[in-house]
């Protein structure tokens, strides 16, 4: 049984200090052992402190998806930082660029021609300062190009300026059931194939970036140079029924309350319209004082609920609201009690850490400190 | 075509000054003409300049969600708060009611006798400075007891030293195709038989609270007294798609760039992979800066997608990620310029509101000023 600090109140984000330290670690090794570099998204947990740990253990640098996210963890003495997005810069980011590029080592994702263009215009002389990945589609069709495509576009960043270091893609597509082996393969081969053009057109490709929490244990260092997972260094319920962790894993968790308790009835036992038939019963359930404004509403088509409990693995998250989860109860297992405090695994971690300004960090049930979620919101 | 402010970056949250102030003061009007007191809930937009266009409006009192919310507007001035919550009081949350009622009249929620007992023992003798009102479910099987337990839970409140002042329901069923007309004919008569528990039971009911912005105007103040429609104030993707509102309702939008952009192409045009069938084409599309960390992740079955375009209502955001949204276009429609500009309708705009730290005003594209948004983030 997991306990929660007594001066929480809830819904309050919980961050197990030991279980970080070995998912830190654990991966860390992983990672090292397949003689690829680990660049860990700081997307995920947005925290200065978190990233420090990952870099003690060894990270080559960090990984982000905006300008801003950049700006917090260099001011926080990050010395190499890739802004893994097809970045549109027009004079306001140019200037950012050129003030993060005299602070760390900055890469950018770019992925056509025009964007390519646009930046290296904008920087002018900066240009130079800055290094880009070229963004391969392997499969996911979000960004990115075909792989052999990805000559016309380091071409066009060279003519820009700019300094091409290699290309990169993420297996979005991974986080399916049965996916990460499949979408790892397909990863690889898109590394490798547009990396062959880049080489054939005359570039060095000194990197080639890759991987999801779900596939970068399943990358072989093959193709890629370097790995970018994010979620593993927190853990999710999505990683969890992806099978990608197991619950000793999950580091972070949502201290809530049951606010409401109800031991459900039959169809017409609702709201007194006994007659109007549309009523197919009320469920056994408690609702506990997290919603989506703390867990984030992120749910995969097949996830069982929208979240799950970390001491009650058998109870479905049937619906969340902005303030409530409606959580359905085993018929075997007693209801908790009201105002019982319980902990919520959310869906997908990366939402919530944007959704509070700090967190509560644990160890054994006692509260340590907390961490400001420095990078929270920076969206721009 | 609406403007985007040059000075804008992407995403951002943009809110239309004048379209603002048409739907404060329609809804207004028609609950006024229905004989009801509006008491607009503020968890929608969390900006003390909007609940206080609202109150000047003639709202009755706000509706808030959370202990820091109400802490929030009290600060800014609100005078009268309802926290529409069913909140398990200990001894912090005591101490804040106590402080929140010097400061403004205060009702909370209460839909268990556990749960008035433990206010009333927490709150000692400042439980008679706070009204309660009873929780009904009528349908939606959240929180809220059924309408003939109302009494025994009124009785509690009682005994527990706290004022009772009637009931509440959320028909938070009326969100979706066809429902809103059936949701608000349950939630009345949700309203009326609880009430006429209580007042069999010896309570005066003077407030019998009902109404979602899908339902409250078809609410016709046979059973209710007073509603608390949120969302109706600045519109969003899912009032649009349900038809509670129009397209120029909408008064929030989301500043995004076209950062990625991709003619799409038959089967075996992915990632070079064209041994393995696994592929089935790639979409004609569009990649927008502006993902579920800044619009939210809510998406209902019967949604077209993650959000529409206010420009291009016949595009459909396919796919959200934290910072990518996935826009497929149709075909007989040019696709939009890589760094082109366009404003994206969150689904659910709460959320929206509850991710940005401020937000631009705008009137006939100009950036009028920007706006705190004061009590983000405040979930408990």
């Amino acid at each position: 049984m997991h306990r929660i600090p007594e001066e929480v109140d809830t819904p309050d984000v919980l961050i197990d200090r030991d279980v970080l330290q070995r998912n830190v670690e654990k991966m860390a090794a992983a990672v090292r052992e397949r003689g690829l570099r680990l660049r860990p998204h700081a997307k995920t947990h947005k925290v200065p402190e978190i990233a420090a740990l990952q870099l003690a253990a060894g990270a080559a640098g960090l990984t982000v998806a905006t300008l801003g996210e950049a700006e917090v963890f260099a001011a926080h003495g990050a010395e190499d930082l890739f802004v893994a997005y097809p970045l549109w810069v027009g004079p306001r980011q140019a200037e950012r660029l050129r003030r993060l590029s005299a602070a760390a080592r900055i890469s950018v994702g770019v992925d056509s021609a025009e964007a390519a263009a646009a930046m290296g215009g904008q920087l002018g002389d900066a240009a130079a300062g800055i290094a880009v990945l070229v963004e391969i589609d392997s499969g996911h069709h979000r960004s990115g190009v075909h792989p052999d495509a990805a000559a016309d576009v380091a071409r066009a960043a060279a003519r820009a300026g700019l300094r091409v270091e290699g290309v990169f893609t993420f297996p979005g597509h991974s986080y399916a059931p049965g996916m990460p082996v499949e979408a790892a393969a397909q990863e690889q081969r898109a590394l490798d194939r547009a990396a062959g053009q880049l080489e054939a057109a005359g570039f060095a490709v000194p990197r080639r970036s890759g991987g999801s929490t779900p596939s970068a244990l399943l990358t072989d260092g093959a193709a890629a140079t370097e790995v970018r997972p994010g979620v593993y260094v927190l853990g999710d319920a999505q990683q969890l029924e992806l099978g990608r962790c197991a619950l000793e894993d999950i580091a972070l968790t949502v201290a809530a309350t049951v606010v409401s308790r109800h031991e459900g009835g039959p169809a017409g036992s609702t709201d007194g319209s006994t007659d109007d038939g549309a009523d197919d019963g009320v469920p056994r359930r408690i609702v506990l004082d997290a919603g989506s404004k703390v867990l984030g509403s992120d749910r995969a088509a097949w996830a069982t609920g929208h979240g799950r409990l970390m001491d009650h693995p058998e109870a479905r998250i049937t619906a969340l609201s902005e303030h409530h989860a409606t959580v359905v109860w085993p018929e075997d297992a007693p209801l908790p009690a009201l105002g019982e405090r319980l902990r919520v695994i959310p869906n997908h971690v990366c939402l919530t850490m944007n959704l509070v300004d700090d967190v509560a960090v644990v160890r054994d049930g006692a509260l340590l400190e907390r961490w400001t979620v420095a990078a929270r919101g920076r969206n721009s």
